[in-house]
């Protein structure tokens, strides 16, 4: 029965991929001074069956989908072509291209808020961009301008504008993804890509508030190495990444902690980068996370994290470091009572406090706050994170795009 | 004018991946014994339309596809799905299907070929299926039985006959690929999969006779490490390695060789495992590859070679090895006259003679016949090899499918 529909002609209209990108050599290099995207000569074509709103329960993450998404070609002959927003629909590719072969994918994670004045808002999506210009290029993807990009996303998300719920702690998650197209077998750089995002309701990481996760700590595999591809958001560093999740969670751990090297690095938990708040060896109060060395995702709400904590906790005496530290270091820490917090940082959670984290098979304890799920750092952040998220403090962070 | 193609109706019937797989829980395992995949259970619906055959000297590798496709639906639920052999045509998938997000895919490559009574013959079909299913599980994508599918194979290579090119030098190149088909943005265990078989008319790799080709030594970036996946053949190894070989060929080298750490060590070509003969330290004439030690695809052409030199060489007293082995050694080797030859090994070259390694700046030259650009015993490997897969002589290796 579902076999039957692999084959069924496709009821929906679908996106299909020029053909002709199929002559373009594989070695051909992007001519210069092709077109950069262009807002201007965007088009719309609404859908004729609006989707009905989901309850706010019912929001899981990247399961369901606005009406619409906003697509974008690309060839190494005609540069960007014309932007298109259209109902969503399933993509149309050639078994050959490139993505299916060759993982040439990279992407993005935003979200639109609404503010008190029920205007939509951005947070620093000129970060997003850089990311995602940074990622297409490392696998000869193309690149584009972040504000002309920026400036179509947020038409999309105005058009979306009756799915991006009120709540606090609610927002509408943004994907932006870029895909080789090219239809050849060879190895070579992709002579045609799609850039397209698509968008779903989510509802808050914690509906009934934190909830502290236990890590374990991984050394078996290995996410990223210096002079690869770990500070890129590829989808080539998801795939590899899922087996050992799987392993951690049948012995009870929501998430990797990867370890790097034989002196055990602390790196990063894959969907999120890591914090540590201890009191170091010289007696002094340290926010401390490791540095982008090629190895650490160039989290979004890392950076942010690390901004505030220089504005707002080196003033009240701490310390704000990214420098290597190992498991060994946390584990002494805990054991001399020096370990004061740690937390996971990311888009999608902002801020996940961790209770534990499990070295080869001993449990590192973290503390949290009397009676509470969370540290007071991680509340803290979280707090100062959406109250500019959500507009509520004015702060160049939040970018207000509602037409 | 090229984005208006985008978003016309698909003219050719599109493979819809089921919609029903957008509603499994991302974490859901695969239920124990669940149906393998059933050769009995094929349908074939052949082509309205063949396509016209190609003259030999326009066959590029990877560019033209014949009539048909193999697909094989997978779900978590319901196991491998019921074959089918349909017309070659578009895949239809959810945009926010798991492959263009997180690089769910891996694939194989494999060649048909006619030996001189016109019967069709695969090399070493179990060695794919292995190394195949070794691949899939890594990423959490499903296994099956080799034999069942090398069954399918060969019914779809059969009814693809007419598209295997007769004349020595030619097969009829065969791409299995797997890819994870589920519709959600969490990150976990695709709960949908699609195995599917494209096949591609090749012409030889040398038309004129042997090429031999110029490598950068490569420690700027890093293909793969210990821990990593390097081993596996997934999407995820290839799109990071473009940017490089863009960089190499920029500088007049074919291909790149990816070295390994501070010592140096020579890993592979990352289309083609490396073999380098020289005159060890010892005096031994010596032919030397790199170990599988997690790092080093386990290429079907390098074990065989490795097979052969075992069989044919040892006997002749050459020494055979599977060892680390560095950039340095074999400059050394080349300064005092003991390198004597180096050559790629994999399914699309079956050898590749290599005539200079640049490392740092410094050419390395690795000597060829006299009058040849080939070296001995990368032309011995070469014949040694057609004749096996072009069922010149009679060896285990080579299966007859024809039915």
């Amino acid at each position: 029965m579902l076999a039957r529909r692999l084959l069924r002609p496709a009821t929906a209209r679908q996106l299909t991929v020029p053909l002709l990108a199929q002559s373009y050599s594989s070695s051909s290099p992007a001519p210069k001074g092709t077109p950069d995207i262009d807002p201007s000569a965007l088009t719309i074509e609404k859908t004729a069956s609006p989707k009905p709103l989901l309850p706010a329960a019912d929001l899981v993450f990247g399961r369901n989908f606005t009406d619409h998404m906003l697509s974008i070609e690309w060839t190494a002959r005609d540069g960007w072509l014309p932007p298109r927003i259209t109902p969503y629909q399933n993509l149309s590719l050639d078994p050959s291209a490139c993505v299916f072969h060759y993982a040439f994918t990279c992407f993005e994670g935003m979200k639109a808020y609404k503010d008190p004045s029920n205007r939509i808002r951005l947070f620093r999506p000129d970060r997003n961009m850089h990311r995602l210009n940074r990622s297409s290029s490392r696998i000869a993807l193309p690149t584009f301008s972040g504000p002309k990009f920026v400036e179509l996303i947020s038409k999309f998300v105005n058009l979306e504008d009756r799915f991006i719920p009120k709540q606090k702690g609610y927002s509408l998650y943004i994907r932006p993804t870029m895909i080789g197209t090219q239809n050849t077998l060879g190895v070579g750089p992709p002579g045609s890509a799609l850039l397209y995002v698509i968008a779903s309701p989510v509802g808050p990481y914690y509906p009934t508030g934190f909830k502290a996760i236990s890590l374990e700590a991984t050394e078996s595999a290995v996410r990223a190495w210096p002079g690869g591809v770990g500070d890129r958001k590829l989808g080539a560093n998801y795939a590899p990444c899922i087996v050992p999740q799987i392993d951690a969670a049948k012995r009870g751990y929501q998430q990797n902690l990867w370890l790097f090297g034989e002196e055990g690095y602390v790196t990063e938990v894959g969907t999120m980068n890591m914090f540590v708040a201890w009191v170091n060896e010289e007696g002094v109060k340290e926010l401390i996370t490791a540095p982008l060395d090629g190895t650490i995702l160039e989290g979004v709400t890392r950076e942010s994290i690390l901004e505030l904590a220089r504005e707002r906790l080196v003033p009240e005496g701490w310390k704000v470091s990214e420098e290597k530290y190992t498991i060994a270091q946390m584990k002494k820490a805990a054991d001399e009572g020096r370990l004061l917090e740690a937390f996971g940082a990311g888009t999608a959670a902002v801020v996940s406090p961790v209770k534990a984290v499990t070295y080869r098979g001993e449990e590192i304890k973290i503390p949290l706050s009397p009676g509470k799920e969370t540290g007071p750092l991680a509340e803290k952040f979280w707090n100062w994170m959406l109250a500019i998220q959500y507009g509520e403090v004015d702060h160049p962070w939040s970018q207000v795009i509602s037409e």
